[in-house]
């Protein structure tokens, strides 16, 4: 799957990934309206709204990027129904060539971590057949609990050639409670960094490893020292537009082939017709609002990159 | 909620939760048969199975202990069927008077970790109308991400009355892994202890914070200092039985009030017809074994615990 990943990386000249984080208040009236029309003011029509959304957005984005990355906390707030619009939305960017990061941010204690991985990645056995409850092709996770928990994951990722991105430095401002704690002389990130360098090895692909890492655009000199411990890694990188990061600070993320990272903007690319900028598409078009911040940000990536040659 | 935990324990005298963590593999053969003739070797057959198995448990049991602690991984791994199956047990057992903790183990950044809190212990608006999705009265949460990540949960946490057990020091055997790193002198599962404490004043009941956590049976010693470190947190204890820990092992988790902490077993209990010591019972009696095998525990952690006395 990361050949396949980057294959549409090169194919689409965009290392980026649309969140598909579909909160209600980003979805316009119109579309809301609709839904609760059918399924009333229910979770039932929760789901089905943001399902309408998310299908809207993937079909005016989907030539344009190499992947998306549904997060998965605002389907589950919708219980069931948003479950299943969950997987709804995973099977349709499967269906257009995208390929699917779960952000699910999973990890336990090995037999649940295997649960959890079985459930996401790989298959489970119902008596003779066996089935793929979310299927995603990635998926986060979190490595808190350590190897333990993550090894569940590579041998599902090695037997159905998925991959993970792990939580090494998350882009949220109080990050550094626990991750920046000094241990040994260096950062916490920096060893669970050396463990997702371990972790890859076992799962390699051609050039990049099945294991990825998650590293917040809003600490590009943290990056910088990340890039050279997991050389081998994806680095899935949140943070861009909507919490700060701008495009010139992402450079170092990258490995000099231009390759080695991908970029996620959520609220900056499914709620552009919010922003000033795209304001002029109106709630109607909300999807075409889209599909120009989605050419704005790849172009303002692949600017930063050709300046920083 | 974590009066109502309290006042669960001393009415049965037993600080102990049964973890419904249902493996297929543990639900009997004639179960299995029946689900899988209704609804197919599929996911939906499975959930019926797994739904079937726990309700014949919680009938067999629920009168003996305080509380269950279903752990979501096992539901999801089943899909969208399965975590139907999981808020159906959520349901049932809150009917019967049980108070349920959602082993979900989640974390993320702010306003992500906010649809968890809204999704697992709150209500989500939908238009006019608000709902609960898995509405489970206490649920796990991974510290990873720092204090971003919890507030949301307290948030919901003081609206709703409800709690948490924040992730410290975990049972299995790699936790230490990352939680044992020493961080100016003292290991890091002790840091997120400190923190633990912190958060949980700002969100306190009678005698006992809303914010606890977990501490693994595994780690005795370790459990020794915890202790001291939040003496107002409810200390949930996993890695009893199957995983190795015993009742002795247990009485430095608790307070000298012989409150502060709860003990979780699940194989131990929901597959106790399967172990040696229960096997007379047969597969057909699997809820009366599974009776006994509570019966079994708590009498082991109440020996204990007068023994320390």
């Amino acid at each position: 799957m990361i050949q396949r990943l980057i294959e549409n990386i090169k194919k689409t000249g965009a290392p980026i990934v649309v969140g598909l984080d579909p909160m209600l208040s980003y979805v316009p009236e119109q579309v809301q309206k609709k839904a609760f029309e059918e399924f009333g003011e229910t979770l039932e029509g929760a789901a089905e709204a943001i399902w309408q959304f998310n299908k809207a957005i993937v079909d005016a984005v989907w030539d344009l990027i190499p992947a998306v990355k549904p997060q998965v906390a605002m389907y589950e707030q919708f219980g069931v129904p948003g479950m299943a619009a969950y997987e709804k939305t995973v099977s349709y960017c499967q269906e257009k060539g995208l390929v699917v990061i779960g952000d699910i941010k999973r990890g336990d204690i090995g037999s649940t971590s295997e649960a959890y991985a079985v459930g996401h990645l790989g298959k489970v056995q119902v008596g003779s057949r066996s089935w793929s409850g979310f299927h995603e092709d990635f998926a986060t996770v979190n490595p808190y609990l350590g190897s333990d928990g993550v090894k569940p994951f590579l041998k599902v990722c090695k037997e159905e050639k998925k991959g993970i991105f792990i939580l090494v430095k998350t882009s949220n401002p109080s990050s550094g409670e626990f991750q920046d704690q000094m241990v040994d002389g260096r950062p916490l990130y920096e060893l669970v960094g050396e463990k997702v360098a371990q972790w890859g090895e076992e799962v390699m692909g051609d050039d990049y490893s099945y294991v990825g890492a998650v590293v917040g655009a809003t600490y590009p000199e943290m990056g910088k020292v990340l890039r050279r411990v997991m050389p081998r890694s994806y680095i899935l990188v949140p943070g861009y537009g909507a919490q700060g990061g701008k495009g010139k600070d992402l450079v170092h993320f990258f490995n000099e082939d231009g390759l080695g990272a991908i970029v996620n903007s959520s609220r900056g690319i499914i709620a552009a017709y919010r922003q000033e900028q795209y304001a002029s598409y109106g709630a109607e078009n909300f999807a075409e609002a889209s599909r120009q911040a989605v050419l704005d940000m790849a172009a303002d990536i692949r600017g930063a990159l050709e300046a920083a040659k």
